[in-house]
């Protein structure tokens, strides 16, 4: 098929106006195996870390054996040969100049390598609506959370992004309603870096009520997808794109999930890709918070209450070390508690009801009246007031 | 002293009504410790431990040297001696008699061994009021956590210490307003066992607006202290008598706290003591949650929302392994991802949706009508309704 892509003018001409600068045979191979396999199809991935997008294509789509050709070869070339037609790479390739999307292949300069963690699951494009620069940044965090959030998720959820964003962490999210859209519009509205992972093509607004959302994202920030235009956002396609979302941040924060909440899918290919895990508390009384508290118990997630925490998690900011906090000295708790604010008393009396001996009793008064803690007149030794 | 003690008809006579079965040499000694050495002295508890109460004692206020007197002894009988008064011993044996309050010594049937933990800060002696059987229940809880506690601490205070009591487990805490006094009211609300640890005298109701609480404590559960009637609470009292609530609890739960919350110090305690620790999550916008999230940040306190994780970290009962949750086949998710719930399709056609092999697709097809999740008639396939 890659030569009958390459043969069709029209198609090389939409694969050159993509990719400028590539080797149209490449962008084209690369786009057919966005088309062909689904998300995260290991053996597809697999095949063209082997061969390369080109020869990979050439001989997944061939009867090739070469004593190659085990089953998950075999079995894979009859899930993409249905799909394997050059008018569906077309439609792939015009849907993106129609919108102005951009596609990203692994190797640019601003694919993201992060996503390069993911191996054989990477993706095999990206598609881009927006700043694409965005998703080169330094400082990504993922945030995500319940699509039916309560007032408390979407107001830590903006307090954590706004903060984040202010700070030059671009939140990668997922569009969706509640934690997501919150999360994203915080980020915009600091005038931040956001991106949003989508399910099905950029092309797509889903869900429908987000579309001006997208459209601000899209102004500012980023609408990615793995999948060509005109994808249908499936089951399949949220799940397999969680991988994304965790896999772009350098940490994943659930800010609110219910107890089989989607976040814990993304949060489990965090955990799985050693991202490190946050959660935000809730009432244990919420059903909106349990997730993320099953997070924390199950998942070894950190207990996140504010921004700086996030950005310790992700190991861009350390704390100052927490200093070791000035204990009370035990003696001059007791030595305070032994005096009176009226009642006048002796170093003997006070030692003997601090339970202390009297020459350290006498010293220690002497201090604390330089401090000003206690007064002294000719009946005897008070604390002094206030 | 421990002849003049001895050698006093009428305070021998009360010892000897304290503790009938015992050596009342032994109990004036061990009284006479818990009068002149303030909750937690090392240096007294290493020289009982060493020459036992009676020798102890007299050896602490002799002049003996035998080279054994090092400073920390030296420094020792200078907290000791201004207290070491007959009647004050005696003082403290009336108090009790007086209110029938209880005497418990180290190595008593009753005597909680896991106070021995402590070594030599485990306290001299206990006195009792109430049903001293309490304090050697099997299993026992430490729960505690701010004064100024919100409605939803309360709640949560009284919704965990009611159940945990309920089902067996003792409540012990420190009697305080807010979520010491909601987990003792709750533990008597079920009619379960519950301790508080005083950080005065067991004759005095601190705080004063619990004294009816305390009754109620006293007539179904015990309060306890190892300071002597009359004694008065003290802030290194309150601070003192925090460890024992940690060290009798098999594990501690604090409920809310606020940042600097006396709360930790309870959970530092049972932290060093090896106890586990567990913090009730809240909201992160609430200051009276904000000691429990520094827990489980900075002391890998486990989170709890429940009552059944509560006796989980306390290792009294097993929850059941969790099951590996069935995770959805994703060819099965696909495959009904790419069925209408209207419009009919053939096998191959949902192949090519779904980016499957036909074969397969057609396997599952014949699965999934026998679990009555697609159609078919002549038209094709559908996803069933419902």
């Amino acid at each position: 098929m890659i030569d009958a892509l390459s043969n069709d003018t029209e198609i090389r001409r939409a694969a050159v106006t993509a990719r400028p600068d590539d080797e149209p045979d490449t962008t084209l191979a690369r786009v057919a195996w966005s088309v062909i396999a689904e998300p995260g199809d290991g053996v597809a991935g697999a095949l063209v870390a082997q061969l390369g997008p080109v020869e990979a294509l050439r001989f997944a789509l061939s009867q090739e054996n070469f004593g190659l050709a085990e089953k998950a070869i075999h079995d894979g070339r009859r899930r993409w040969m249905p799909r394997a037609v050059p008018r569906a790479i077309r439609e792939a390739l015009h849907g993106a100049t129609a919108i102005g999307a951009g596609l990203l292949l692994p190797g640019d300069v601003d694919w993201p390598v992060a996503l390069d963690d993911l191996g054989d699951h990477a993706p095999a494009v990206l598609w881009v609506r927006g700043d694409i620069s965005t998703l080169a940044a330094r400082s990504r965090v993922a945030m995500v959370g319940a699509r039916a959030a309560t007032a408390y998720g979407d107001a830590v959820a903006a307090e954590l992004s706004g903060d984040l964003a202010a700070t030059g962490t671009v939140v990668v999210s997922g569009g969706a309603y509640g934690i997501d859209g919150a999360a994203h519009r915080a980020a915009l509205g600091v005038g931040g870096g956001t991106v949003a992972f989508l399910a099905g093509g950029v092309d797509r607004a889903y869900p429908a009520g987000h579309q001006e959302l997208f459209e601000r994202i899209r102004a500012s920030g980023a609408l990615v997808s793995e999948l060509p235009c005109g994808a249908a956002p499936t089951k399949f396609r949220f799940l397999s794109r969680n991988r994304l979302i965790a896999a772009l941040g350098a940490a994943t924060i659930v800010v609110e999930a219910g107890w089989r909440s989607g976040s814990l899918n993304t949060a489990g290919h965090a955990s799985s890709l050693g991202r490190p895990l946050g959660a935000v508390p809730g009432p244990v009384t919420s059903a909106a918070s349990a997730g993320c508290h099953r997070l924390m118990r199950e998942y070894d997630a950190q207990c996140i209450t504010n921004a700086a925490e996030v950005r310790e998690l992700m190991g861009i900011e350390e704390l100052p070390a927490v200093m070791a906090e000035s204990r009370e000295d035990p003696e001059r708790i007791r030595l305070l508690d032994a005096l009176s604010t009226r009642t006048p008393r002796s170093p003997s009396e006070i030692a003997r009801i601090a339970g202390m001996a009297e020459d350290s009793t006498r010293s220690l008064l002497g201090m604390l009246s330089l401090e000003g803690s206690v007064a002294r007149d000719d009946a005897g030794w008070r604390r002094a007031v206030g």
